[in-house]
């Protein structure tokens, strides 16, 4: 026996139809590299939708296709997104400081057959078009000629209607980049779009509503831009966006716009406090800021908290659309001391309706959520990856878990900590230490400008500790100092074996270490104490 | 091609499941008729369910079955819904106010196999088991002896998985009971029930989340307390439940408990305003009251909104689920005098994500959202019905839309007000009165205590409005009078052919004015002005 209720496929035209319909006049605004600024609205973003969505027929797209955009956020690109979807596409946002090969291999991996891009990345697009195997339009976004953007999609109209279909059908294509192998495609789907959108505006995650003015700093480009210009639709929230992260542009967006909602990585904070510092100017209206992407220090934490902004603390990973949890305020927030506040928000937070979380240890056992017992961390839901794009077999298990590659606990309150990533943890002796916990420390003595934990070869306990250090310009600190820094924070069987000292570390394109890279400069590396 | 995401069926118990894993400490308190408080939380719930779904799988209930409550919200109620559905049944809550003609039908139409009620409606059970002809099994929920609720299924243990299903599946039912022929029944299913939760708990309509503690005193038998249980275990939301509404109670109980968030329907602010006025007490933790059911008065939202609480003004049917539009601030809410923001409250909301409406005039031409054009209103979306319980036609159009009975308009800014019931409207001469203003502008002239306007036959204009009025106690207020007070508030069109004084006013069983024997009755009265 099937229920009494209507037929109604959750497909994401949606958003746009009721934002353009209920909140059609909040606006869209758009700061642009050349410093103009552009104004439209949610009707105004629904309507060039359509054109696009024409556009794209026109140059002869068919549903299931791939729509690729290399490009900052601005109104233009929220217009690619639905317009690209509208007509049935996949909308393929491309991370443009991955690196050339990276590139390469992703929009051929993909089939993109459109790409929409920003001038300021005419570079890319020179050098790469050449290997480019499927692209066949190049169309710029900030082009105001007749081959650009607006010009293009002027040539239609707004009577159109988009396309029908599955609520299981993909929408958005994002690509997630490893420190190894081969960038993975993880496909959305309508259906998995639509109830993260719900679930993310609710109080506890985004806190969306027709009062909010959001300017996410977070690219377009990284993660579905944490889902936000699906969230902001959903709930009629105002959209402030700049195609550059400079924090005195920001800053003063933030005030002109009168920004409530921001969300970012920490360096976004960074660069807005030495913006603040510097000038003495700061965001007047913010009240609540996301950090998300890798985690927010304390102190970051601590002097968002002390301007009057609530922070939440976001950990989730494009498999997970990417919302996994987010640092809501628990029941007892209230009585809580600062302390015991930050304490709570340096954690990753809360689990939102739709997630399932769990830790399993080396054997597949499941861990008690103690705050102590840590392991893999797996993750389960609606908007979680069940197959990675043109995968040969699911990403999951039997059970539908997915393998984070994160190291954790889970408190006892059900705040989840991330404490490392898998592949860098340093498994001695059968017990976990935590490279990152040992780096964090290590930053804190003084003279460490920055600081590696990897694990290399013990006869005896596997693997131990070795810490690599970049010194502070003009530093001397010894290993000696480094060390007994290092006995006040972590468990004494926790302290590097060994510490050396070298002029720089490797990093990734998105500015992490590349530990792969030192665990196999130092894989022969033999200890003092492994004699 | 299908996108890459998890399979994940929008199921019920993934509610309560959520609720007992990530809020499980998450108190649930009660109120009981006789005075005791006893207190669970989401955990306990969810372990009671479970216990309860066996019981009912023992008793020989289906999937699918119809499980009735004839009861006043407390956890065991709670417990009732979340372990029918769970079992995958359909859990049918009676209003215990109907009158037994409609008792009788509901729970026959419905074919309840199973009757759960509180010990204060014994006497509806006595008198009308005998004409129930599917229920096999009543159980007190408040009846602590061996044949109680509680002693029932603490013969089970938590051991225990839910029945899966098809989302589409049945899992509530709720008649709506007209002013004419049988009751209909609106079938919920665990798709729409689960889009309809996610969406309510938004900042725009109930705000909740894990620092929410709220009193729901709209009853569980009323359009599934607005979707407050299933709302609430999305979010971990404390509930605070009484088996009564007196508002001593309530004012004691929300603030021993710090109830952020109520929701009832006008009268019982009424209620807890005297209170206020008789004791000085007030609820000190307040942050948002909703009031739906029938249209908030004016003065009732300036003196909750005075009281330093947000108020929201919800309408909905059951057929709605009940969530059809919420009353929340728009963007330019700070910038509005206290009158403009009353004018606004007054109204009946604006239009959240999922719900659609419209208002079409008598040839179904859709009208103009410009605060003026007025007419039937319909709505859907995914919450919204589309067939009755065992009715052999949709209730809705080709189009998918569901006619309300509402007479209504939407302004400019997307708010819709409500003005008439579409069968209580006088048509004259062509146009549109309403009966409703009529009858608000007239109980605003001292000395009317109650006033009724109803559309009698005249021979050029098809109607014209005939009040009844019911005097103050003591008052000798005159026809001449009140027309005169009427003049200052609607056009001069509107003023009533004439009046009639009577000592009383036919009602509902839920209060409302039987307009429909008053038109019977007045169905051959021939006005002066028709001679």
């Amino acid at each position: 026996m099937l229920g009494g209720m209507q037929d109604y496929a959750l497909r994401v035209p949606r958003l746009i139809d009721h934002a353009a319909r209920e909140h059609g006049r909040r606006e869209i605004v758009s700061y642009w590299a050349d410093g103009r600024e552009t104004r439209t609205d949610w009707a105004g973003i629904a309507r060039d939708a359509k054109k696009l969505a024409q556009l794209l027929e026109t140059l002869g797209c068919q549903p299931g296709d791939r729509i690729a955009t290399l490009a900052m956020n601005h109104s233009r690109h929220l217009v690619a997104w639905y317009g690209a979807i509208g007509m049935g596409g996949v909308i393929h946002t491309i991370n443009p400081r991955l690196f050339d090969e990276q590139l390469v291999y992703i929009a051929n991996h993909a089939e993109d057959r459109v790409l929409f891009y920003d001038k300021q990345f005419q570079p890319i697009i020179d050098r790469l078009r050449g290997q480019w195997t499927s692209i066949e339009h190049y169309i710029a976004f900030d082009d105001e000629g007749p081959d650009g953007f607006q010009a293009r999609i002027n040539a239609f109209d707004d009577d159109y209607a988009w396309v029908e279909g599955d609520e299981r059908a993909p929408c958005m294509l994002c690509y997630t980049s490893g420190t190894t192998g081969n960038p993975k495609g993880v496909l959305y789907e309508h259906r998995s779009t639509m109830i993260h959108a719900m679930c993310e505006v609710q109080p506890a995650v985004f806190n969306l509503s027709a009062t909010a003015v959001a300017l996410p700093v977070v690219p377009m480009f990284h993660a579905a831009s944490w889902g936000l210009p699906f969230a902001a639709a959903l709930s009629g929230t105002k959209m402030v966006y700049a195609q550059t992260n400079d924090a005195a542009v920001l800053c003063r967006l933030m005030n002109q716009e009168k920004v409530t909602h921001s969300a970012g990585v920490p360096t976004v904070w960074l660069s807005m406090f030495q913006h603040i510092d510097a000038t003495g100017q700061r965001p007047e209206h913010l009240k609540q800021v996301t950090i998300g992407g890798s985690a927010a220090p304390r102190a970051m934490i601590e002097r968002i908290m002390g301007m009057g902004i609530e922070v939440k603390h976001l950990w989730g990973m494009t498999e997970t659309s990417p919302i996994g949890t987010a640092g809501a305020p628990p029941p007892d927030w209230e009585a809580m001391t600062i302390d015991e506040k930050l304490d709570r928000m340096c954690k990753q937070g809360q689990i939102p309706f739709g997630i399932e979380l769990r830790v399993i240890d080396d054997e597949g056992v499941e861990q008690p959520r103690d705050g102590v017992s840590s392991g893999r961390l797996q993750v389960r839901g609606p908007w979680v990856v069940k197959r990675y794009f043109k995968a040969d077999a699911d990403a999951i298990d039997a059970e539908g878990w997915f393998d984070t590659g994160d190291v954790a606990v889970i408190h006892t309150d059900g705040t989840m900590q991330i404490t490392d990533r898998a592949k860098d943890v340093i498994k001695s002796g059968g017990e976990w230490i935590s490279s990152v916990e040992l780096e964090n420390a290590a930053v804190g003595c003084a003279g460490v400008a920055e600081a590696c934990a990897i694990g290399v070869y013990h006869p005896k306990w596997d693997e131990r500790p070795l810490l690599l250090v970049v010194r502070k310009e003009g530093s001397g600190v010894t290993s000696d100092e480094i060390t007994a820094h290092l006995a006040n924070h972590v468990a004494k069987w926790w302290l590097p074996d060994e510490i050396l000292f070298v002029d720089s570390l490797p990093h990734t394109a998105t500015g992490k270490l590349l530990k792969t890279a030192l665990r196999e400069q130092y894989r022969d590396y033999r200890l003092a104490s492994a004699a």
